[in-house]
């Protein structure tokens, strides 16, 4: 528990990697929004697997059947339930004694009792960020009607960095531009390197970790609240759901311990009547609350734990040491894929807020 | 909002810095804990300031005053609320108008239509984290009852790094030891280096900030969920309210984006009966779940961006730019005084898991 | 909002009359629990119309599709995902403009600005009704193994009164004997004037209201909290959700306002060693927290607004005054149907409660 | 739990009657609110007990000390904490172990463990809708903003039954100008033979109950959600925490139960440009949302269970039966004080379900 976030636009997740269908209710959605399907669609094709040698081959055709919560192809303001069918599952000979290091199996199985479903990592898969991404599609076509835009990047896969983001004054045109990319990066100098840092841990049966960074454009000043529910707060409850996100950094983040306040503040100055920051290392929260600069996170996302390499285990049967190693389809990186997935978690967070914001922006 | 935090034990914060007091309301709590008020002393003289050249002058006796809830010396299990009065507040001049950098000013203003007390920072003051403290103390002392602890170091200071933590067996003596240190360091040789740091960023009339490393120790296995309640998820959801953290890491965190799944994963084994973890770089957290390894958090906290430095900002009530600096009462560096804070927001958020546990660990 | 009910076991519905589907997720369910799907089975029949004429014709299936969460014919502790297919729905011409008195068309239209879907009620319909008695057919069962039994008759149907239900000492076996009935009824010798007073609506073209009796049996005494949530609270709020309920009482409920104190008291005695009220009139609750004795509640079920005699009404697109009658399917009474649903709704908020109670009626 | 109430406009509560302070925290006000005092003092006061011979002679000051969230007499937005001190605790002899037979003694000491405060009720003391009083009253306040009036009368007390509320078309006038009455009628003649009601009770060392009926006026249509948030759902949680609060009935609420579905439907009809309903048996809200028209609700307070006649029960700590008669301060009637109470429930109700409006009121 729980299943369901958001204070006023709330999405409840369900499913296992290898039960009849996965899915999600939306529910708080503004009523009479168009929802463009399509749009849709190119979202889940950005997490879906399968396209290319960087990703497991399982193929889901992955799409989203709404059943309730859309009238005419807008939606009603009641609650959107749309199920994705799980039809690519192998019948294979799953060994859930045998627990996988840094997956939840071992975790899982105290937690449930040992009844949780063990097949393709069951509710645990990162097949659950499927409906994740259609909730996030749904929620960015809410957002850019008041034009609010998630965009994100990869920061870095293992060694390898893209260029760094201007954090005050981010390249839009460019981090749209980058969104159909296999490797979105900023600098697409570095594509060819990264798909070789991935490579080079595929070829040895191995995975490799990576960062996210992603921005949100087009937030006024004073939305979020200092206590318990700042801008970081709300969006690092739903970012630490994403499998595999083990760090969240807003603005320059973990940097800060190490500078002075004086190069760490950022001053204010006046653009075109506005009141903006030089610098945005604050990722434009200050106090817990939007100050109208774009706000940027990153989220670490750690290796998949699922390779090829032998690894010390335990039978939890037996109770006796044992190895393992991961012969079914996986990722050697997820790291890309996991970029519309945050950018989805972002949007539904924006969404919530924002919603939010309309109860204290008035006067009343 | 929202002010309360937490599903079953839920705390609500209220006050300014300058308002008749800041409190707290602590609900949910076990009936029939006895409570050491001594113990809630020694934790709020850890947080309060004033006692030595490293932080603030204010200084607060900070007596929290139980008005509810503790009858007999005991929790009734009905709402504690404890109130500190706000005594050494300074009739000082204040500026508001002039946004102080990195500050809550500017966000603060928008958000509350300029209605906010901006006396001494009002409610986005560090001071609101002394009933956190409080709240903390008392959840400690159920938790205990549980052989639970919540412990923490200083991880650096700016460029001052403690030793390393082990994360997979953290030296528990050496920890509870620290905790009445002015810096809480496992390597005591590294107190007077990081004292000059910060008492160097002191005489340039600057601040500078650091991180600081919490653990869990005697957390059982299987407590947590993986949507939208993670463990990671509820942690991160108090301390991103706590004024200054603006990263937050599990287990290595960000260093999980430069590794090998087969340098990240923990390998398990069995010890005493019991299977553990050889290493313990997911910080006792596996799909969201504990898996009985100490959990393992760290916070970056950011420079108080309070200094005496000249600092370009903005003259909101003209819409002129200008220039700030501090010339009150303030901390060259907070991260010391945040090592309780961190620690009760910890114990906050344990204590809530631990109840919800309760639901689901045993067999119905 | 919100779709979701619960604060541990959570249910988050969805659907309207007319879309693909309608259904519900359920949240928190204790892991392991065998599902008995015949059980559910004639949950749901006893809801179902179409079965006779004291109802709609409108015959559904209404076999609840799981999704999710079950797993070797046991819960897993996950989300269990169920959906129930819309398939008979008929291809009428609907007048939405004209809006049906006492239904919430208008205020429906309103809400949702005219986005709603219409068709056969949309989501207000009492179709959404069959996944709340899914969701509570579970719950039953999670009950049940804790010895707790949630029971309930008709108390009224118009003028028609059962007998009086004995709220120290019910006749158990006689509620749950009855539970198969069309009409379920203490008295069975009511049964045919019930039905004339049904048959008498109808063959007006009218409808008529009733009540339904419900009680817990199995609670033990220490359940619930005095502020904000009561047993009382808890209950009322989910029953205040299903479609026309206008009223909620609590064991003798509105009669107490006609009282003396000295009549309406529950005096204490001693029974095998237990404490016990000689009379019951508190319904099982004092102060919001049960008291070991059965939990007795009365919900009021309004006509169904529609009936086939003409109405005066309002055609909202041309804002003009205008008549309607009902020349659909409908029920002349709901009143036996919604027995059932009462039931569910209880046992949800009974399970949610439960699983609370585990928090503090333990030592810690 | 939860000691805390609403989702957007959230009231925490906590206290016991003779602890240092009962209290309430309040968030999610909206700025800038300028508090009028006087209006809560007056609040306050038709709350207050020791007026006159018809209640408790238990005479409190019940004046609000400010603790945060008021800046120059203006609501900062922040969370605003008052407390109210419990200055005229007897120190009597408590006999905790004598169950007083229709108080929450019992209940209350398995659902705390024995560890609650029993002097004078503790946490369930009716004392405790002090603090809520207040909350109404700042509620009162902001919603006159928006020309939304809580108002209510005293429906019956025993079988004396005030004039009958005209549902569609309330005396707005008349029911202000009653607010300041002892026993607040629409019928003044009916004050005397009220007050000798309550005086016989009195007199045979007995209580009496009563009902109070209350209307919301100036929503406009479109307010509130079918499942689980409808209008009913949000006020009755709110009214079946107030205690001795036993049934809560909408519009002609258990009548239903007795009507033809022609004579309950409420016919629409255009006035002055408006939808309006010609009769209100639904009390203003149809489908769980509001219709514009006035929303109706009654709450049947149960007569206080503090006799002086004697009662069975049992002596817990014995496990014996034993008799128990009130010997200390009491009420003989509690409905008029609850009217001002049940009027502060329902405002803090509307005005959480206000400020939601505001979420999807709009268009996007």
């Amino acid at each position: 528990m729980s299943a369901t976030y958001g204070n006023l636009f709330q999405i409840t997740i369900f499913g296992e990697s290898h039960s009849n269908a996965i899915g999600v209710v939306l529910d708080g959605l503004p009523s009479g929004i168009a929802v463009d399907f399509d749009k849709i669609k190119t979202e889940m094709a950005r997490r879906a697997p399968g396209k290319n040698k960087l990703s497991t081959p399982r193929s889901e055709s992955d799409v989203p059947q709404i059943q309730s919560g859309i009238f005419n192809g807008k939606t009603t303001g009641t609650p959107v339930c749309a199920i994705i069918s799980n039809t690519n599952t192998r019948s294979q000979d799953y060994q859930p004694e045998l627990l996988r290091p840094s997956h939840a199996d071992y975790s899982g199985i105290v937690r449930y009792h040992g009844f949780n479903d063990y097949r393709g990592g069951g509710h645990f898969s990162g097949r659950l960020t499927a409906p994740l991404v259609f909730a996030g599609a749904i929620a960015k076509q809410v957002l850019e009607k008041e034009q609010i835009e998630v965009l994100a990047h990869i920061k870095n896969i293992g060694s390898v960095c893209d260029a760094a983001l201007d954090y005050a004054a981010p390249d839009v045109e460019l981090l749209r531009k980058i969104k159909s990319e296999t490797l979105p990066l900023l600098d697409r100098a570095k594509a060819a390197v990264m798909e070789n840092e991935i490579l080079a841990a595929k070829s040895e049966a191995d995975s490799v970790g990576g960062a996210v960074e992603a921005v949100v454009i087009g937030l006024k000043p004073g939305m979020g609240s200092p206590f318990f529910e700042s801008v970081e707060s709300r969006i690092a409850q739903i970012l630490f759901s994403v499998p595999a996100v083990k760090a969240v950094e807003f603005g320059i983040g973990t940097s800060f311990s190490q500078m002075r306040g004086s190069q760490a503040n950022d001053p204010f100055y006046i653009q075109n009547g506005e009141i903006k920051t030089k610098t945005n290392h604050n990722g434009g929260i200050n106090g817990g609350i939007t100050n109208g600069m774009p706000v940027v996170v990153t989220a670490a996302i750690k290796p998949t734990p699922s390779i090829g390499k032998p690894q010390e285990t335990v039978n939890i049967k037996e109770m006796k040491e044992s190895t393992y190693s991961t012969h079914g389809r996986h990722d050697p990186c997820i790291v890309q894929r996991a970029v519309p997935v945050i950018e989805a978690a972002l949007a539904v967070a924006v969404l919530d807020m924002l919603l939010e914001e309309k109860t204290y922006a008035g006067t009343i």
